[in-house]
């Protein structure tokens, strides 16, 4: 990918007060969700250019190239921004858990999760 | 659903400074990528007790009960936290276009949306 496409891609996106967007990570083959995350402009352009996931770590306020520490990287398939450029779809190939808990999905281990049973009720 | 129950979920979960939290909107049956959207306090109450997605809108600053003008309702089959409580998973069952550009999902109409075909390139 050239560095002219990632700039047209980067500038496509609103980012926002705090300079970032949410992403929505999916395992492109399943659609499975997988986790939230926030990217900066600077993590989207090392996702486009490297095909890993590079996110911006909200509590570490810092770049965060996912797998670095736990080997559970993700290879990027796909991308697009939503119908305001305010948030993203970002498919990968998950290797390993997506979750810091060990879990497949970061929304795997609620316990408060909910499930209506009934078409209506 | 009990208000207990609805109390219960609403507790766990941590809303951002604005008192927001983001949203990812899936078709329960077929695991598509709808949309992202926010809910507030009020607003994923009134999910909860109704059935029926309600949103906030930070545009017009209001609740926005999905469907109320396009007819696009979405009936809710499912809901979860993430790992840090700071994100939810919401499955619907869809009723006609879920974007409000008139296409299926918000992540349809992507002029700049990337695909990586080879596997490693």
């Amino acid at each position: 990918m050239s560095p002219q496409q990632i700039d047209e891609i980067v500038a496509a996106v609103h980012f926002d007060d705090g300079g970032l967007v949410p992403t929505v990570v999916t395992q492109f083959d399943t659609g499975e969700l997988l986790m939230l995350a926030y990217m900066s402009d600077a993590s989207l352009r090392r996702t486009l250019a490297e095909r890993r996931a590079v996110y911006w770590s909200r509590s570490r306020q810092e770049l965060w190239r996912k797998g670095d520490t736990s080997g559970n990287t993700q290879r990027v398939v796909a991308l697009a921004v939503d119908c305001d450029a305010d948030s993203l779809h970002l498919e990968v190939d998950q290797h390993g858990p997506a979750c810091h808990t060990g879990t497949r999905t970061c929304f795997d281990g609620d316990p408060l999760a909910v499930r209506f049973t009934a078409p209506d009720a």
